[in-house]
């Protein structure tokens, strides 16, 4: 990982590769790389989809390593969805690779004139760049097809379907997974409308021939990650929890917390939560066949994903997320699981974010385009995003836009970017992360459920102001740097409890690069990366009024606490003093 | 106009209705009564379609008097299309019969449970509201044809088309004409949704009974308005051009200054601009049996409106103005006054900001929605925002939306809101007035092509960036100033040369009201609305970055003068530095 791919999709005669040593950027990876970059690179004024923003993707600093869970790659630009600066985090093969073949990042700059497509395949080579105008308006998964068809099935894809393709707000960016599936999405932000502007379809990536990167320090490494592994291990969220019954054991933990949101954030808990939960998804896995403990990228030993399979036995989809089975199920008022992992296969096949489209459903339930409960309504809209329909268009760019567009008071985002499923009236913490975000509302950026709720990190009460923007405040930081490693976010879970853990993390990182970090370090990490996105948000025109819930968050008391939003604007202010 | 009605329209038992003094807000009129009142009593982060907004209607200081061209009426509110304050700024005869009535402002509050649509009728009896079902989605013609049935011809109507219902961005609110047509309009910042949003379709005034409001001072006051009327008439600009070819006397002047966007901005010159001059529409009008000069309020000596009518002599629509025949013409490639007449009938019937829509087709011929030129295209494409089709609800929103939904990069556009008739590049002092103004995109708030091309006031280069930040600074407050008055705009031609002309307002304005203002109140007057307004779009979250013209205007030079847009950020950030 000494080099940074730029390739220029505006130049003159097509497509220029450059590659650079890291200069300034020596020493970051994932988030830190990610937003280094557009903050320094992208003027912050600039049209989201011009040719003056960049793309920016980057493995994280153990990536590529025998170190468990460094697979998640960053991917970054100045958004379309927010208007702000992005980093959306994806699991997946591409990340290893990558940092295999020497990439700490790939950068794609300009515009092509006119509307060719290109793909781009990477290995140990170089670079080879080609038009690729028969994959237009492919699937993920067709095109995927297409790929193993030409380049087999060793190689991972970095891709967006039709949505990037349409520059949709809310495009996501597949990566492919183990069994070379498009199922992991850098979801958020619309980053693959960003690609789609670049003409860029596909990124092929092939990393035969090359082997793990090699530690500066291999025994101390090897220890480190065994004390790693064992700590993940032995943590009851990621040792049990989550290999069982993946994130979608939060279900019914959240809706029992009251904090669920339901039918468009109008009230705390749903009644058909049982029929969605994890335990309920798990069941029916395994009793059809599917696998419910699976993993998403080599290196991975959680494994809180699985594989979800319709009553014959036929591969439907990755198990949904929690995220995404709250988004098209509680939040709109449906309780199908198939259902719903027929919306999360739509999703990924046209290259959405599964979070921002059921949150876009919501709205448009409560505009009146469908009933509130109507599976098949719902797969109906979102099929009209696939084709390209006014209609469709409007609910691709967002729950901002499809509010503002059908006039709906009821919209919840924050900077443009819709809410994911924690309400943050029964949630006071996450509340304060969905505000302050320099991503706009992001449970990922902060994840303060985890000690409002799990009471891992300590113990903070969700339905009390007090307490919340500290708790947000070190969360921010410590996830930023944890997302500048490549380590997978889950990891959170025991590092926050378990000391040694935390040090073996560090002890990775120290041992692999020859640096010599104390935790100390590893925190002003994190609060660079939030220093160089505050600035560029800020340059951007991003103020206070914009780290602000929307006012029914405020006005409305959630049912059944019947409370509002508590935490003080002040308050909120505080969160970026460091 | 001692009194303030104020219309609780979310009241449990219905809309309730209450008549205060006009306490703190004693001497204001116009935008300076409307963005006071906004500025104080909305939060400035509150949704701009829910209960916490209000829409203010104001007439001027000088409105319902005899003061020729004092019947303008301001209304502002928090605007859907740019989230800051708004005042939108209309002819026609309701100024005047309010200012009559004795009403300074009415002040829309609240916001019904249900949607039930009310009418308000306002006489010197007091106010009656009802509900009106039977209005619902009713064009503004046929709407006023139901007034007329009920309530006479001696009436006028402050109403919104089913844009309006439909709470869409670009909704404007008709004001009917002295011949009872729903034609003048306060079209800018979707003023209409607001209205939409408050449940009410129209506002009838009766103004049978009342008189002339009384000067303090009668004989001054007599002889300051002979002495404005004189001033007025002799005046080139306000005495013979703007009657004989109205405001589309421009086309000519600013095609050949190089400065008409044509084709969403792509060129400043049109080889159709003499198809749809304002000589060949008066001549085109007069043929026919129109009209080419005739006022838009009793009161009205300037009359730089019309009657155009069909080949065969019916009606079809006012004279649709400069901006008008520009948005629909030459910014679409169309070169046919009576396709332009009938978008302008089917915006004023539907309620619809004339310039928006013009600038919003424009950006969708770009998307390629249709080709630049095709006229029955453009009207097929405001007719799908009359059917509420997805469509036409995106279109109906505007330019940036529109922009947005169709991932289109050149979008005229600042603070959401679609930029006028002329191109920043080509009259830089009007860019610095477009990238600044509180209200987005707006040639009204600072008219610096009267300096910059007609020399009016002055004479500074339009093509360079000297000069322009104090022009369109002293213009700003200038023109805040004047909106206060309840006089139209034009005025300002008169004023900005004619010492004379000048005093004789601020002496009509003294003998009214007993005051002894000199011409440094009255600046005083419009810096005071301009900080109101800027404060409240600063607690909105509007910061220097919003004060930019997008982009391109920077990078892609404009033919025939081949100039981009030249003024410095550092300059735009000094406009308000009074």
């Amino acid at each position: 990982m000494d080099k940074i791919l730029r390739i220029d999709m505006g130049a003159e005669g097509g497509p220029e590769v450059k590659e650079t040593s890291l200069g300034e950027y020596e020493g970051l990876g994932g988030r830190a790389m990610t937003s280094a970059i557009v903050s320094k690179e992208v003027p912050p004024l600039c049209h989201p989809l011009g040719e003056e923003n960049k793309l920016v993707i980057a493995p994280g600093l153990l990536s590529g390593t025998t170190a468990a869970m460094s697979g998640r790659i960053s991917i970054g630009c100045k958004s379309p969805l927010t208007g702000g600066i992005k980093e959306a985090n994806s699991g997946g093969q591409p990340s290893q690779m990558l940092a295999r073949l020497g990439y700490a990042a790939i950068v794609l700059e300009g515009k092509p004139k006119g509307d060719t497509l290109y793909k781009i395949f990477i290995d140990k080579d170089g670079v080879k760049i080609s038009e690729a105008n028969d994959l237009r308006m492919l699937g993920n998964y067709d095109l995927v097809e297409k790929i193993k068809g030409e380049h087999g099935e060793k190689v991972s894809c970095i891709s967006i379907g039709p949505a990037g393709e349409m520059k949709l707000s809310a495009a996501s960016i597949a990566c492919t997974d183990m069994e070379m599936r498009p199922t992991r999405h850098a979801g958020r932000g619309g980053v693959g409308a960003v690609m789609g502007s670049k003409g860029v379809k596909v990124i092929v990536i092939d990393d035969s021939g090359m082997k793990m990167r090699s530690p500066k320090d291999p025994e101390k490494f090897k220890a480190a990650v065994k004390e790693w592994v064992d700590g993940l291990t032995k943590n009851p969220t990621t040792g049990k929890g989550l290999p069982a019954y993946g994130t979608n054991v939060l279900t019914n933990v959240i809706n029992e917390a009251g904090a669920y949101p339901t039918r468009n954030f109008s009230a705390g808990r749903f009644e058909g939560a049982s029929d969605i939960s994890g335990e309920t998804q798990a069941e029916l896995e395994t009793s059809r066949g599917g696998m419910a403990t699976h993993g998403c990228h080599s290196g991975c030993i959680i494994k809180c994903s699985g594989i979800f399979v319709d009553k014959d036995g036929n591969y439907v989809t990755k198990q949904p997320e929690y995220e995404t089975v709250w988004s098209h199920g509680g939040n709109c008022g449906i309780n199908d699981l198939d259902a719903i992992a027929q919306l999360d296969r739509l999703d990924d096949d046209y290259g959405l974010d599964t979070i921002e489209m059921g949150a876009t459903i919501g709205v448009a339930m409560e505009a009146g385009l469908a009933q509130f409960g109507d599976a098949g309504a719902a797969i109906d809209l979102v099929k009209e995003v696939g084709k390209g329909t006014p209609l469709g268009r409007i609910l691709g760019n967002g729950a901002a836009v499809t509010g503002r567009v059908f006039g709906v008071e009821r919209v919840p985002v924050v900077k443009g970017q819709a809410m994911p499923a924690y309400d943050p009236r029964g949630i006071m913490g996450i509340g304060v992360t969905y505000a302050t975000s320099t991503m706009g509302a992001d449970h990922t950026s902060g994840y303060a459920v985890a000690t409002n709720i799990m009471k891992v990190g300590g113990d903070v009460d969700p339905l009390k102001p007090e307490g919340q923007v500290e708790l947000s405040r070190n969360l921010q930081i410590a996830t930023a740097a944890i997302d500048s490693t490549g380590m997978c976010l889950f990891v959170a879970f025991a590092i926050m409890d378990q000391p040694e853990t935390n040090q073996a993390l560090i002890d990775m990182i120290n041992a692999f690069h020859g640096w010599s970090w104390t935790g100390d370090d590893f925190g002003k990490l994190g609060m660079s990366v939030l220093k160089n996105e505050r600035d560029f948000n800020a340059r951007a025109g991003f103020t206070a009024e914009h780290d602000r819930l929307p006012a029914f968050f405020k006005k409305e008391p959630l049912p059944p606490h019947d409370i509002t939003f508590q935490v003080k604007d002040e308050e909120l202010d505080q969160v970026f003093n460091f």
